[in-house]
């Protein structure tokens, strides 16, 4: 689209009803805070200049907004005296003269691209005003569109509306393209002559054709048009956007047994024919290759998964987990910060963090990286074809060549050369009979415990 | 209301369809026997005498239904004849002479005040009879309310209603208020003349008009009114109960981001600005004060978790965790009976029981606290500041001093001085070369299995 | 029946939008392929002898199908004509001279033996085909069973439907069972005379009638007709498998907190009055008596729970886990290959593989067994009331007597007899005040750190 656009995104909503410390449009949803996501929606429609009208916490919601490389002016609407005076808090920017001005919400994130570009498209077939609407089966409390020969001709409010207004249908999303040349004259025409007294944006449609311009309404679904007022809002906003998301991957090749228990972060991306299990939970910044399997109850952040690699049950990477082809993290294993290498297997009760595994080690149950001094972290290298006896721990920073053996249950506080044996264990003593002593013992201490209660 | 009230709670119901060797009233929803959601409302209407009509385990429904300071008397109802015939079970409670006379029913659970004393409200304004109805999309099966003029004029079964009124979607619930001062004529004139030959309590709408009386109904949710057969409706129960809680909870403040997977307990209790993520089960007794981070997977049961403490992904918190402002209990750790001091730190694969852990003290991955001789259980106490090094275990009783170190892999048996570094390890040794012999051995090993194999 | 039956299994559909490397039909629905559950079903219906027609994957559809002990012979479909072409791909068994034929479909994995036995039935009365249909709320796309005094007369396909029969909302699954004597000559006279010149076996139909032959449709439910062709309409699949299957169980007695939570495989079986809390996974093989308690977020393979048996929370069996009367497997523990004994506690963080846990040993926290040597498998045996302290590692083979005493952090690498301790563990020593240099020192290792940085 050759024609210049400004997008005018309003988030100054007071948000009560959130009861929270936070301006509503900083509230994540998949991970990520709602104004990024219409920010995000805004740069892949094309459109790089966006005015952002806020209302509080200022910094943060600029600072959240600007991903997706568009050009933020954030602009603060101080009082607040209804939509139409929102638009116009950005009225500096706007008045710098685009083609088109195109209105949307921080709070409705689920805005896809294509009803956007198809208000513009509709500016640019000479209306004035596209107006995004939605099909809904329950149209109550909204505005109905009136449409006569393909034309917007109103937007009735519901207080407004007689009976056969009322069965519309087709309802007022609020959002909305506007011709940038005329934008500035329609929206200081608007009034506040109202019960409310405050100034309405919808008031631009009847004032655009009262000067003989065109209006029109466009489609959307209804789910992209979902607002949020409070958290249980905000998770319907979370529940749409999950079941769009793992909707996606599923037809793209990704298997999942259970759709609605795996949690998607805005960035997971995941391979074809990968497996992922019940109760699968994705934070931010992960990559699984296809063919890989996360098994039920895995949790992972900032990790990559290669192909053919295997993830849990009960299995949690933490960033910078870097699990290679054909490697295994199994039940109660934690890694952070970590190569797994090709075919190595940490399976059972482990922590490693700080660490390089070589490919094809096998890390025995209970192995501990103990990769904190209380002040600073330090790097564990075990080499290839290293075997970690179980319940050892590892004392960072060290190294155990490639090939070397640690016995089970070692403390291992210097390097170990490739090939060689370590043990850093006591010699097992064994006192016969002395089990009986000990019971009678503890049951003595039961028994006096009791005598003193 | 200053008039005096009996509740009647039917709770004899032979319910073989829940194939269980306990009581229906006794199974639980969110974690509380369903008898005892009923007497907790009817405490909360402001009733505090209660007849109970038990078939079976009299006692154990009895005490299970002795919450919410009512005063509980419980009647045998050793036929079952009716509902009619039920409520007169409790005939010596009813003749006590009270204003008014409530019936419900164990197996309805998810009844609240409102509705109980909106019949209640009915009977002072000069009613006999109020009736407590539902509307529902599918009456089919229910007796429906005929209302003519604002008055109750019949409960029609649906086997005898004509085409007009099956239509009606207004059905009767079986709950209902009836002038105390009547109560006992009109529940002795219930006859049994009828196909099955029993006492429906239904009937005393037609008696009470026929003696001169007014009846009516009063309206509540279909939801609260929902009973319980089998298990798959119970957990039909559990699920409703789960979705007005977590609503609650969300537009009280607190974020869910999947609010379905987050399981509570009748007593939970979380503050403002907490953050629930996906799949967190609440046991009894549990309170998250605002501001609080409970991640996915976690689990906890009769703990308090303070403000800016976080839990989880994968922690266990068990009756007696108290997590001070702060703190941290991280995956794969269990928490029993234990302090866990301000910012202290318990991130990784720990087990902590009977235990103080002091300010600012870190346990390091694989910690162990030995609480238990297989006897008695001893406890545990860690300074402020103190650091213990991976993979240890501390044999209780026994002390570690504020800053005090303990090396990595340490089996502590003996209290340590603050500000002491305290091992109990074995030295490490290296046997050069020693692998590869290993590995011969143990391949040997394999080679004599397959051949006896 | 005693009518013989040929069923044909039609299982060649390209299915290029699974994008996956393997044949549709052997994508699995609660863990078992869909081929197989037709097979079950088949099966279990009384058909023994089955013409697989396959396009792709031919072996491992035929191995995945022969379960239930059908007679199962594969054919090869080269090309793709439509459904009444590949039927004919069993020309050869069709030919054999069956009284009945029955035609399903291998991705259409819900359907239950009753409806098949009806379609079978209505062969017998004298219908020469009896197709298989459903009542849908959305007919759009569907063939309507167009129905006149009992008789099947059409199906009629939704582009040559008029309004009338567009209102049809009962409609073809494609299933049907078709007289076997006159099988082959039906199904040789569907011609490809139409768009897309494929031969389309719902054309039997009207063959059928025009030949003087009864056709007539029987009902079965939707769901059970619910075919899949991408991978998010195969987890629509394994939902309604699940809630049928879960919903089976509770009404048998199985109590199940919140059942969409529950994941079962095609084989559990859980017994009356068992507890089954949220977020529990099935794998296959796992059977539960009566009275056991799966605690939330447990995971369990190919193991037995005996009555009054506790898992969970956060527990993982693995094949071959054989929990005993009144054991316990607890918190972050893993038992594979293990027998545990009545009354037995694996309560935290413990890995148990290849054992024997003798009845009431009590194995502390952090136990592990050391069962892997890099090459070979090991057993460990733990007698009878022996008591493992915590953090300790078995190293198998090895064994532990009844009642002996394992003290807390050993690494115990010979046998241990009855009543003795053994210890394996260093004696501690205490370094007075140098805690306080160990923090100088790393604070002076940051320090450096951060000068290079």
């Amino acid at each position: 689209m050759s024609r210049s656009c400004l997008a005018v995104i309003l988030a100054a909503g007071e948000s009560t009803r959130m009861k929270s410390s936070m301006s509503k449009v900083l509230h994540p949803v998949a991970g990520l805070p709602m104004i990024a996501h219409v920010m995000k929606t805004i740069a892949s429609s094309g459109i790089s200049d966006v005015a952002l009208v806020v209302g509080r916490d200022m910094d943060k919601v600029a600072r959240a907004g600007s991903v997706g490389g568009v050009n933020v002016t954030p602009f603060l609407q101080a009082e607040r005296l209804g939509t139409g005076h929102a638009v116009l808090a950005a009225r500096e920017a706007i008045a710098r003269g685009y083609d088109d001005i195109l209105v949307a919400y921080g709070d409705v994130p689920l805005i896809t691209a294509e009803p956007l570009m198809a208000a513009r498209a509709a500016l640019a077939q000479g209306h004035d005003v596209a107006v995004i609407g939605f099909h809904t089966a329950n149209p109550t409390g909204y505005g109905r569109l009136l449409v006569k020969d393909g034309e917007l001709v109103a937007i009735r409010e519901e207080r407004d509306a007689n009976e056969a207004e009322r069965a519309v249908t087709w309802c007022n999303s609020g959002l909305m393209a506007i011709n940038g040349r005329k934008a500035l004259d329609l929206l200081t025409r608007i009034g506040n002559a109202n019960a409310k007294g405050e100034y309405y944006l919808t008031d631009i449609v009847e004032i655009a054709r009262a000067l003989g311009g065109r209006t029109v309404a466009v489609d959307a679904p209804e789910e992209q048009l979902t607002g949020c007022n409070n958290r249980a809002e905000l998770a319907v906003l979370e529940r749409l956007w999950q079941e769009r998301r793992r909707h996606e991957l599923m037809v793209s090749g990704v298997s999942m047994i259970s759709p609605e228990t795996v949690f998607l972060s805005h960035d997971t991306e995941i391979g074809q024919d990968a497996l992922i299990e019940p109760n699968v939970v994705f934070g931010p910044g992960v990559t699984v290759e296809g063919g890989a399997i996360i098994h039920a109850f895995s949790h992972l952040e900032g990790a990559h998964v290669a192909a053919g690699a295997t993830v849990g049950p009960f299995a949690r990477l933490r960033p910078g987990a870097n699990l290679a082809t054909g490697s295994k993290v199994g039940n109660f294993c934690e890694v952070k910060k970590a190569e797994i290498g090709e075919g190595a297997k940490v399976n059972h009760l482990t922590y490693i963090g700080d660490a390089f595994i070589g490919a094809h080690a096998n890390i025995g149950a209970g192995t501990i990286t103990c990769n904190y001094d209380g002040v600073n972290k330090h790097v564990t290298r075990i080499g290839e074809g290293a075997f970690i006896g179980s319940n050892s721990a590892l004392v960072a920073p060290v190294s155990v060549g490639d090939g070397a053996i640690i016995a089970s249950g070692s403390v291992i506080t210097e390097d170990v050369p490739s090939d060689a044996l370590a043990l850093g264990r006591a010699r097992q003593e064994i006192k016969p009979e002395r089990a009986k002593a000990i019971r009678a013992r503890n049951q003595a201490i039961k028994a006096s415990r009791s005598a003193k209660s």
